[in-house]
């Protein structure tokens, strides 16, 4: 072994160091008891697709962005969201779940791009959806973004879910027969946080509509506020059935929240989601102070269309959990470092095995122990105890295993105590 | 979309069933809180890697069971393993890591062989090791050793851990100047258990054993029980230094085992483990009459000799946990089926909002509570809640609610009660 290869992860791929890795597991898992506490099953498709199967929607074009190959005969795919492979499972197994079927799935996606700041070839998606068999009721959206506010609940963040109906515009836009320009018109309302007014209306102007209807749809997006009142207030506004329809749905999702208990929601129709399959409720979720969403969701007509004859609707909810870690860590949410160790222990040549021994007793009893067995000298061990920065130090000496009482240091201020087994894991256990 | 895509998962890829799901879900949980328990961190390294450094070891050769491909100027590979990825990360960052650094890794792997039955070209791996900087104790191992034991333990499953030290044999083979053909040799020895003792001893006759050199290696390998016996038994057997320093290490490893309290493991020179790469140390461990290994490890002399000058030994374990979950599925172990909801919330239409509420409110509680808001009519919510088979069926009619006490049904019994919201969470959590 003369040649040495020099270690290097992938440019655009992501890992953390330990500390922050730990943090990173413990929010999944909180994420995960709110998904199993609302009764959602948890659901591990594999990462590679058939290629036919994922590049379905497409017609089978490969976009750039998506990890292709072949390995002996087969052609497939590294997956690139969470969705395609839940409308793959649901088609499959149709026959066979109970519907609404409410699934979530926590996994890692893969997406090719040129590698930038916040964007990542590989990174976590974190999706809830609830699917019905031919119908699905409003109150699965109201589930949705009640799941959705308690993934922030539970994660301690003030999170403002703004939430619209796409009915609504798609209405308005029907009355004023631009329908075949709606993917167009949604593109640039889209834009409506980041670019100004005036642009956004001469974009309008480019794809035909005029002046007085540049004007009628920016004011539908400019709505805010509590839902009911912004039903009340376009309720006159344009009687095309779409448009109402829109409003009945978008006024029951108030009324089913409310019994839902939901306390961070309000109503913006300026709320879009570019993605062109949503076709009612749509929702974003921001931090406070926030502008950039940090997790969204919305209805959807079919989730299966192109792999079965079935009407499968469906609502789901994403967190985005990868760039939420990377805005919480520079905000400074995760204030104290998580220790993977409450106490080092430090033996003696002779008491090895009286201080290993107590360590499994106190591991067993739920106290984090860990044996500095690889250092030396007392003086090593010491400044290996240092260098790990824990809160806690333990010695085992001769004198200390005859008495049964530890001598425990706190490494902040110097200070002493001895302590029976008992006593240290009083005061290390939540139970203490 | 006329043509309808087959819904096809690729061939030799597992994925469990919601139900299923559950399960391994919370067998991964368990083995995780074992591995927080000992004071081992979490790592996650990305599913791809660049192909020389995930080829590093067989020298850039590809594997046929690797998938392998370049996407724009890079040629990457999907890992096989959790070590290749491991060693990468410990030489990228050897001067920023603790060490002894004890992560634990649960992930999906990938390797093309042809599917069979128990064997899958995606399954999961679940590692942890303890990588030394220079040197690493034998109490490392027995570390290794316990924390393999106290995985099982926290599964509810009696395992027996056979161990051996991989220096005893290779200590003989060098005393009788075989060292050169040790692979061959361990390669033969491994399929002790599998084919008749004559076999063993004709192949290796052919690797050039005299007829007293195949009878002494087969006893030494036939050595099983306390490993102290084992060792006194062998002291005087063979006055090679190597094989006398397999066996001071381990008895030394028994020592040690003591300390951490071990209770399930027996010595047996037999097991070899097939990777070329382990040094000393080295286990298997069986379910109670199980044949085949549920998990395994042991000691190897350098992790990253293939990227860095630096010499780190390590010591590591693997639960087999996609073999050990078909086992365990296959035996009934899983007697009780997980159910995702307690109860079954029945509605009528002017109930509907006060039923969600009550349900918002049980599971806040910690009910898994779940309302059949899709089926239309008492007696179709009735049949929905039988087919899901949940075990009870909440009724929350116009009467219930005015009184606040809710009937409930058991669903096996068919009995029915009136409880408040306060006994139902007595019920039906832990608490009550």
């Amino acid at each position: 072994m003369d040649k040495k290869i020099e270690p290097r992860r992938l440019k655009g791929f992501w890992e953390l160091m330990p500390e922050e890795q730990i943090l990173f597991s413990e929010m999944l898992s909180k994420l995960e008891k709110v998904f199993k506490q609302n009764c959602f099953v948890p659901l591990d498709t594999p990462v590679l697709e058939y290629s036919d199967v994922l590049l379905a929607k497409s017609g089978g074009d490969v976009d750039k962005e998506i990890y292709r190959f072949t390995k002996g005969d087969t052609d497939m795919c590294m997956r690139y969201d969470l969705t395609v492979p839940l409308a793959r499972f649901v088609a499959m197994h149709q026959n066979e779940l109970n519907f609404p079927f409410k699934r979530y799935q926590i996994g890692k996606v893969y997406r090719g791009e040129r590698p930038q700041k916040g964007r990542y070839r590989e990174f976590y998606q974190c999706d809830a959806d609830i699917i019905g068999d031919g119908a699905l009721s409003q109150v699965a959206d109201a589930e949705c973004i009640s799941l959705f506010e308690k993934c922030f609940k539970e994660l301690g963040l003030e999170v403002r879910i703004e939430v619209s109906n796409r009915k609504i515009l798609a209405g308005y836009l029907e009355e004023i027969s631009k329908t075949d320009k709606s993917t167009e018109i949604f593109i640039v309302l889209d834009k409506l946080s980041k670019i100004p007014l005036e642009e956004i209306k001469r974009e309008l102007e480019e794809l035909g509509l005029n002046s007085k209807e540049c004007e009628n749809l920016i004011k539908i997006t400019q709505k805010t506020g509590k839902i009911e009142e912004i039903v009340e207030n376009l309720r006159n506004f344009c009687k095309n059935e779409l448009f109402q329809k829109g409003l009945n749905e978008f006024e029951e999702l108030a009324a089913h929240l409310k019994a839902f208990g939901t306390k961070c929601v309000v109503g913006n129709l300026g709320i879009i989601r570019g993605h062109n399959y949503y076709t009612g409720t749509v929702f974003e979720g921001f931090l406070k102070d926030g502008k950039d969403a940090v997790g969204a969701g919305g209805r959807f007509e079919n989730l299966c269309g192109y792999f079965s004859e079935k009407n499968m609707p469906g609502v789901g909810m994403s967190v985005g959990i990868t760039r939420l870690f990377s805005i919480l860590t520079q905000n400074g949410y995760f204030k104290e470092k998580t220790n993977e160790v409450d106490i080092s222990i430090i033996t003696f040549d002779d008491t090895l095995h009286a201080g290993l021994e107590l360590m499994t007793r106190l591991r067993e009893s739920g106290v984090k122990a860990d044996c500095l067995y690889e250092a030396k000298t007392f003086k090593a061990k010491m400044k290996e105890a240092n260098r790990r920065g824990v809160n806690y130090v333990l010695i085992v000496g001769e004198d200390e295993v005859k008495e049964g009482e530890y001598t425990l240091k706190d490494m902040q201020t110097s200070q002493q105590e001895k302590l029976t087994f008992e006593k240290l894991v009083e005061k290390f256990t939540k139970n203490g």
